[in-house]
């Protein structure tokens, strides 16, 4: 199709929600902009399907009542979003907004800037929000070129979950931990995890919620696996705490009691060493940030373990912006040398923007289940 | 009656909890120590019954089953610990435990060295544990001399609350916020936090949980108090929020969903202000520290309030340690300069050591109810 400009335009994946609480996944054609001196236009050929994603697009909706709808040329999806999960949406009510937090493609036309040149034909990876989309139109600053030999597919994912699991190694060392907790242990995330941890000698502490799980982790070289699911959970989990010495958790989960035993275990662990007794716990700081949503329902905090914890909110965003522009960029630098070994992702499947509307497709990759994650692929018909 | 060095015995209150679940609260005699060359001998007038020592003094125990035993001479009371309470004062299972974190006095005898000898007669503050007891040994450098004119019962709680009220602020001051929230803040603690904001220019958010105590601090000035018990609680709290601004929270209680809901009315004052729909909510940092546990049962977080939140346990102690010798002697300074009118504490009565294991007596000031605060008095008999 060609637009007024002659640019013609493409395709992209919106979500609305109304605030009568039905969500509508559509496809939408956007006119592909032409690149300013500066930008460049990348081809979409890789975005993948994140949990964050998954809350942006379908907005906590109930998917057991999406229906599909549209036409083949016009496809839509809608479905109940629930009273209680809509009052957190309630800001983007009537708002058509594009999915796709990073992906992968190739610079097919580039502005006038020297910058933006040097990357025409390149395969870049993209943080650019959008990219369940044909065409991203970026400041070539944005574009993290891939290695050589790399392709869109393996740099989809160089950002999330590279940048999440190396900023939790980074918080551990600078708040002074030394070892680290890691729940939903068995994710891409948690793979990734253990690779940097081994390679940088972290011990960690992978909790997981089933004995498949602990042999995928097991398999992969982990240490320290403990089982939330088995009967002899939290003495297995204290005495890997107190084995590896860790105070610092990060939490994928939220919701439920995890959180807290977390932090009795690592009590209970750091008072085998102590000799004095105080009402008011070990004076050792004993931290978990929660950084996914897996678990729904409050998070239920028992507080037996003396005062010094904390347990908070922790996005990756806001810490890359604590810790300033240059140590970010060390962060991406690793990333990029690192993409094919440490940071390397699998998938389960593939699917176009048009499969991705697909009740069928989505029964699979909303899940968010480990071993099922999907790629976009906007490039496919 | 006197010893065999022939320096007499002194009573002192004991606190100790057996395996098996008893806890014994005796009054025993021990020697009166002689002052060593930097050291000075204090007959405690005044130790004020803190929430704090409660939990020490009777472990956790159920009051209900508690038993007056022993003779006039030698009193006991016992009575259980719940199951549930044992497992956290294990640490101290046999351990016969003094009890009382402060207090003032005179300085009855002084060893040779020059700092020692100034305090001689001298009304002091200490906050050197083990002070329900009728004298105590401690360094000349640890007594806080009181301004003329003050008696040990006005400066019998010279540490705990003011030192807390002002490590609140001081917290704030650090951690970059600007007006701050109290619960259970009719509290001695709460009228003393509401003094240092008025003279700091600090906004303060008080949360009560009954109309009278909201009477009691519109009394003392404060200019917003939110009801708890109210119907219109969560609104109140969010008009309050939104009109000072506040993003920290020191919580007296622990239990329950109060933390939550702070955090909750928090980030919906911020979303007023701001334009731009996040589903990791706003960027703010909102935080609730928890300093004590008034309320029984686990602490529900429903994190509704986006991904910039923490909460976390706070302890004055750790809380100096934290910012050093030099930045606590200040707020000390501070202490001792208003002792009379910040600092000013109120007590409902004074028992003396022996009345204090009446269980008549421990009946009214184990509620630690807002009012009801006790002082012992070692020095009547």
């Amino acid at each position: 199709m060609v637009s007024q400009d002659g640019r013609g335009t493409a395709l992209q994946i919106r979500s609305l929600v109304t605030s009568q609480g039905e969500l509508q996944v559509s496809l939408t054609r956007v006119p592909v902009p032409a690149p300013a001196a500066d930008e460049v236009l990348v081809r979409v050929e890789a975005a993948p399907i994140n949990p964050s994603d998954l809350g942006l697009l379908f907005a906590g909706a109930d998917l057991s009542t999406a229906v599909q709808g549209g036409t083949p040329d016009d496809p839509r999806v809608t479905a109940r979003v629930p009273e209680a999960a809509l009052r957190s949406v309630a800001g983007r009510f009537g708002v058509s907004m594009p999915i796709g937090n990073e992906g992968a493609g190739v610079v097919v036309e580039a502005g006038s800037s020297a910058a933006a040149q040097a990357l025409l034909g390149k395969a870049v990876a993209l943080l650019g929000g959008a990219m369940y989309s044909q065409y991203r139109c970026v400041p070539a600053e944005q574009c993290l070129v891939l290695p050589p030999g790399a392709t869109p597919a393996d740099g989809a994912s160089s950002f999330v979950n590279p940048l999440t699991a190396l900023g939790m190694v980074e918080t551990l060392r600078r708040e002074g931990h030394t070892a680290l907790v890691h729940t939903a242990a068995a994710s891409n995330l948690g793979q990734m995890l253990n690779r940097i941890c081994a390679k940088d000698g972290i011990a960690l502490v992978n909790i997981v919620r089933n004995p498949a799980q602990v042999a995928l982790l097991r398999g992969i070289g982990a240490v320290h696996v403990c089982d939330s699911s088995a009967p002899g959970f939290l003495h297995d989990l204290t005495e890997a705490l107190s084995a590896t010495g860790a105070t610092l958790a990060f939490d994928a989960i939220g919701g439920g009691k995890l959180a807290s035993q977390i932090l009795m275990c690592m009590e209970a662990a750091l008072l085998r060493k102590s000799t004095l007794y105080s009402r008011y716990g070990t004076s050792t700081h004993k931290q978990v940030y929660v950084y996914g949503g897996l678990g729904s329902g409050p998070m239920e905090l028992n507080r037996s373990y003396g005062m010094a914890w904390g347990v908070g909110g922790w996005l990756i965003m806001s810490f890359l912006q604590k810790i300033g522009a240059a140590a970010t960029a060390e962060l991406k630098q690793r990333v990029a040398a690192e993409l094919k070994t440490t940071f390397a992702s699998r998938y389960a499947g593939e699917v176009s923007l048009r499969e991705a509307l697909d009740l069928g497709a989505i029964a699979v990759y909303a899940k968010a289940a480990t071993g099922h994650k999907y790629l976009i692929n906007p490039a496919k018909d």
